[in-house]
């Protein structure tokens, strides 16, 4: 290695990953070198606002606030892109490839909005752009998906992807505290956004799905297309049944190959068995189970979000980029590939799977019977019921019933005909079950 | 992608692992040519014996018993050598690399024992070798330290790296069966060699871990320098105890910087805490904890042999190879590189831990004084203190005392000090306890 052989790069956003980014170029850029054979050298961090304070030092020169020290700058060849949101982040990254840069990114909501036109817009260019950040925070699954998987069809792939909604879960199990109280103590705390919909509702793990599903299935799936429930209508109640039960709810995002190697998406609260990997994962963590067909079961997991974590994975993007090795995976990964898609989307509602079901039912004479037939007539079989005594005489009580194997569709016919009997009242409640 | 541009490969020694990599290259080539951009092309498979039963159906003219067939076609750029031992291993593949393949190998020994060899030579030669399937079967451990971390200065590694102990200790915690019986149990079910020594005293670990060791910490480290002791002197009383007080033995190979920055390696049976990832991993399968200073804890999880995930492994090697990203990273790796050790190796006598210590005393008064004096002369505090009723009186008891931190010299010295104890029968057991 020649230690004067260095290559210029440049961050657009220096929050808190950037900062982070910053800190391993220029503190632990032997690192760096050691791994690329030469020196990442930090020539430009751009920013909106020079006067802001930021999380790191940098050397005189490197920071401004024109994205044209970068665009106009040809020594400059990999630029990691850090700023959030769709505007102006997708506008700038198609700059930085017409300017004939390869791009690093962590902005999972741009690529799962606009992966088409930017994976198109850096193949026709010539260039690559890397996202391992993207999803699942510093677990590397991007990588271990794009290029170690290679021998295999993968089979299924299924995933706790959002670290906030997982924080929550974990919290609302431990300390018996409902899903409301724990989302402000997780604001607080730095884990949930001021607006953390999307991390709740499912939406930021079915970006992370879609993208996942791209690279393992060689699927084409728009997120929004994506089957999902978020962990912000749970209720506490279903957090203590299943613990009595021996499961843990998790928001679980699940890609499957179905018999008829259709590929089956979704993303819900599911139960999963106590002492399963995934069912262990805990607290902001991420974890990501995926069957190959000739490696069989991998596991994966690690810290799913933080400004190291992050940080460390858009690092490892940029020596990547910058030895070349991003440039070959680029060109075979199934991501948006204009190749025709692999797998076709099964139908949600022919999807297999158990069920947990709850309704509150009167606590009169024949009442199971009724249920059990509304079931019966979805031919669904029950594998366990759990009912208490009422609190008091005649008061309503929780009917929680495990089923067998059945399909969504079915179980969800099975749910409005039990909602509609007279002696159910509300809705019935409805969540997968993967042990 | 033209479909018809090919890179000739070939393998030598056609055993259960070759017969693996055969079948995805031949009835999978589909697979291997997205991820390549290319058709993989299996040109000659080479075997001792051309008469021998083979587990796969190879085209005509494949199978040859001439390595000169291989040697002497410039056409064939990859080679997978995949015949196990020493001899002629080494030989052959010094002779493949001289001819200008690239390599990808499945020999662990080979490479533990004649890696600064084999890497010179391949470097100088402008050659690369790839040796995922080495190390933890289908699990991408090589992979993930030689890329996906290069952000970060790892901080510690444990992992359970030998499907054989891991095998036996799962049987002798589950059904309370002692070593001599579930080793006869392993070996006829597939899982023990006939003989399976290095499996067991902790050689096939060490020699594992002794690779993960350059590559994570940049170490020069010979295998048979690594201290080690293996199950094979494993009492069922100890596994009985653990479990009592919520641990599971497993066999763990352990690379950790201490205080001073010096690499601390061993491996040993330890004792793990009920829950934590590495004492949940069961069977033959495989797992590696690595902590890096930026990403955290990172956990993977997988098959560490069999045929299927250790050819899944040597297939993304070769797809790797062929299409120039192990090139890449082969010239930055630190395998027994020619550049300075980062590290220098700790004295075993100073690495810090807790024990488990066991010894069979006499059940007379100021036994326990005795030992606690000798624990307190080695300055070793304790953490907890099991011994049960006598079976019948004036029997010898079982003492299990579990350490705060001490040294392992330490440890070994308050050892010694009990078992010339009057009141102590026999040797004193020590094994380790990680959290």
């Amino acid at each position: 290695m020649d230690p004067m052989e260095k290559t210029k790069v440049a961050l657009i956003g220096l929050g808190t990953v950037g900062a982070g980014v910053a800190r391993l170029l220029l503190d632990h850029g032997d690192r760096t070198a050691r791994h690329a054979g030469r020196v990442l050298w930090l020539e430009k961090a751009v920013v909106r606002d020079l006067k802001k304070a930021r999380g790191c030092q940098l050397p005189e020169g490197v920071l401004t606030d024109r994205l044209e020290d970068v665009i106009d700058d040809p020594e400059i060849k990999v630029v990691c892109q850090l700023i959030g949101g769709i505007e102006p982040a997708r506008s700038i990254m198609l700059r930085l490839l017409e300017a004939g840069k390869d791009v690093v990114t962590a902005n999972k909501a741009l690529m799962a909005e606009h992966g088409p036109e930017l994976c198109d817009a850096a193949r026709e260019l010539g260039r690559s752009i890397a996202f391992e950040a993207s999803v699942a925070g510093g677990v590397p699954i991007i990588a271990n998906l794009s290029t170690c998987l290679s021998a295999n069809q993968v089979e299924s792939l299924a995933g706790i992807l959002n670290g906030t909604s997982n924080f929550i879960l974990t919290k609302m199990h431990a300390d018996g505290v409902p899903y409301s109280e724990v989302v402000a103590e997780a604001q607080r705390l730095g884990y949930a956004e001021a607006d953390p919909a999307m991390d709740v509702d499912g939406s930021d793990a079915a970006q992370k799905l879609a993208i996942l599903a791209h690279l393992a299935f060689g699927a084409r799936v728009d997120w929004k297309d994506i089957p999902r429930s978020g962990i912000d209508t749970l209720d506490l109640a279903d957090v203590r049944y299943a613990r009595e039960m021996g499961y843990t709810i998790k928001l679980l995002a699940v890609a499957e190959l179905d018999r008829s190697e259709a590929l089956e998406l979704h993303v819900t609260p599911t139960l999963l068995r106590d002492g399963s990997p995934l069912a262990e994962v805990s607290g902001p963590y991420n974890a990501i189970r995926v069957v190959g067909d000739a490696v069989g079961p991998l596991f994966f997991h690690g810290q799913g979000a933080g400004q190291m974590p992050t940080a460390s994975a858009v690092v490892a993007d940029l020596v990547d980029t910058c030895v070349g090795r991003t440039a070959i995976t680029f060109r075979s990964l199934e991501l948006w590939s204009n190749r025709p898609a692999r797998v076709s989307s099964a139908d949600y509602a022919d999807a297999e799977g158990r069920f947990y079901l709850r309704a509150m039912v009167d606590d009169h004479p024949g009442v199971l019977a009724k249920i059990t037939a509304a079931l019966g007539a979805s031919e669904i079989s029950i594998a366990s019921v759990l009912q208490h005594e009422p609190k008091e005489k005649g008061a309503p009580v929780s009917l929680v019933i495990m089923t067998h194997t059945t399909t969504e569709g079915a179980a969800g016919r099975a749910c409005a005909a039990i909602a509609a009997l007279d002696c159910v009242r509300g809705e019935v409640v409805r969540l997968w079950v993967r042990d």
